[in-house]
């Protein structure tokens, strides 16, 4: 491989030092005519190739955006990620995307490399098993923006953006009980993440304002693993519900296929309700009822909201802390729709 | 902000070059036992961190590789990602996703970002619109290997993995045809792609050897988006097809549901074959028989070739051109099997 010609090396033909010619190539006052000119001479002759790189880092800013997702085999990540780079892009600013398939350790090591890269600023949503924000530090220091979106920590100063999670929880449980369903099951994730612990929360509240005692038992934590969700479907229906609400929608998917294979009639005999509206929800029968979750204006927002901080920040003010709560919606289709039948 | 400590800084504080710093930092020999002590006790007093770009940018290595992917919202090129993620993360390095929405122009600037981030590798499938390879010269001309999967151009000298796509839409046609249907419709995506060209040519060579003549009017390219698609089957439906090959499962779960909606029986009335094998063929009622594009193994293949030609690089070896055929497989479920019923 040819070794590529660096300041250094035009500074050792010039006899002068690195730092001249760094000023030199900018055309710094500080050089004087003569000296630019032999050394814009030396680096054309030398075939010096001005280096992006090392001009962002003087500049401190890359022109780059990293994005840390948990997963991104997800409809959900994926429109966010269509609706970040429509808003983005037209910013000319890369995005670079990093995965951390739920793992913290996975998080944490991207964010390093995110830092290390010199990212102007990060969009993320935290991994089912990130335990502590310590990784986004060195951003906080250094004062470049973050902005969560879906899984956050609410304890930080940072700016977020999130649906009401309880509500829609709540809205979700409360359709069903009103379609006359009393034994409600719940499938979501890990409830040490704010979006499944305040769905559960919306769900148990949608119960006691019904009068329907709560059961653990018809509560399971599962992943998005094909195998497992079916495992745990099975499992529930030892506890005979006459409704499933899952946290999202290919996991529902899964369910009503478990369920049709076991003889079970949707919404007849047994409801289920999703979350996220993915595009499958109204492909596959009957219909699934779902929860609305807009990804793509999710994505577009934390954009905006990164490139706006971003100015802020070479303005040297302050980022500010807050909330965007984003609108979702109950989107009723087939699959719950016991009383119009 | 506060100014990070740069090399200069310290150079400026003792009175020597830049360069004298950098070599002493790292202890080089070229400076003397004495300079150095003074230098490292200088950087640790200025808080001088060290820097990891340019810390790569000398040793011309970021253990980063770049994977370029046409699009996100894709179970097929989620799983090569899966596939590429198992193998790298290894082997220690970083993974920098970058999408071009299926644009040519995106996937060139992004070509340009990850060249200028100086990654040590790129694993990448194009761009529906990509006219030229033009934007991988510089990877060449570097000798940054560069493995090609799934959508290819087959004239260029590095790695391809790929699947006998020419065999895979040949095979999907006969089953059609064995199963009884005559007027096999075809939606497919822009045939200056080698991946749609191949499986069109297949399904062209699968209705000469059966003395079915070929027509144009049945042949429709299409792209992922939900309502082109539906507007594509209605338009088809007009020259009374008996069955559907359709190169992506999303679409042929999208047309499933369009005939459906039109009164049709699948597959009674109407065939319906897919490609990709997506986690959606089997939850659509009828399941889906489709072609088992195994993208997480062709990921994981991807990934240990190019890890192979990075060590080949560090040893300045070269790298050598290959073509790699992952075995594809046809899955027949219930939305072909008019026969036996």
């Amino acid at each position: 491989m040819q070794k590529e010609v660096t300041i250094y090396d035009i500074a050792e033909k010039l006899g002068v030092t690195a730092s001249t010619i760094s000023r030199g190539l900018n055309n710094s006052p500080r050089v004087t005519k003569k000296t630019r000119d032999k050394i814009h001479a030396a680096a054309v002759e030398m075939g010096y190739q001005h280096n992006t790189i090392a001009s962002n880092l003087r500049k401190q800013q890359s022109k780059t955006i990293g994005v840390m997702v948990p997963r991104l085999n997800s409809f959900f990540i994926t429109s966010v990620l269509t609706g970040i780079e429509r808003v983005i892009t037209k910013e000319h600013y890369d995005i670079l995307i990093m995965n951390s398939a739920e793992s913290g350790m996975i998080e944490v090591a991207n964010a390093k490399s995110l830092l290390n890269k010199r990212v102007d600023g990060v969009i993320t949503s935290l991994a089912l098993t990130t335990k502590n924000l310590h990784h986004f530090t060195p951003f906080f220091e250094r004062k470049i923006p973050v902005v969560f979106f879906d899984r956050i920590i609410q304890e930080i100063n940072c700016t977020k953006i999130i649906i009401d999670n309880f509500n829609c929880g709540y809205r979700a449980t409360t359709h069903l009980i009103s379609e006359g369903y009393k034994r409600i099951a719940h499938i979501t994730g890990d409830l040490q993440r704010n979006v499944y612990n305040e769905r559960f929360l919306g769900y148990k509240k949608a119960l006691k304002e019904n009068e329907i005692i709560f059961s653990n038992k018809l509560v399971k934590i599962c992943s998005a693993d094909k195998s497992e969700i079916i495992q745990t479907v099975e499992l529930l229906l030892k506890q005979k519900p006459d409704a499933f609400f899952v946290t999202n929608d290919f996991s529902a998917a899964v369910c009503i296929h478990v369920l049709h294979q076991k003889g079970f009639k949707i919404p007849e005999d047994i409801a289920v309700i999703g979350f996220n509206n993915d595009v499958l929800g109204d492909l596959i029968t009957p219909k699934l009822s779902t929860v609305d979750y807009p990804g793509e204006l999710m994505g577009e927002i934390a954009a905006a909201e990164l490139i706006d901080q971003m100015r802020l920040k070479n303005n040297k003010e302050n980022i500010v802390d807050k909330t965007i709560l984003v609108p979702a919606a109950l989107i009723i289709r087939e699959s719950t729709l016991k009383l119009k039948l």
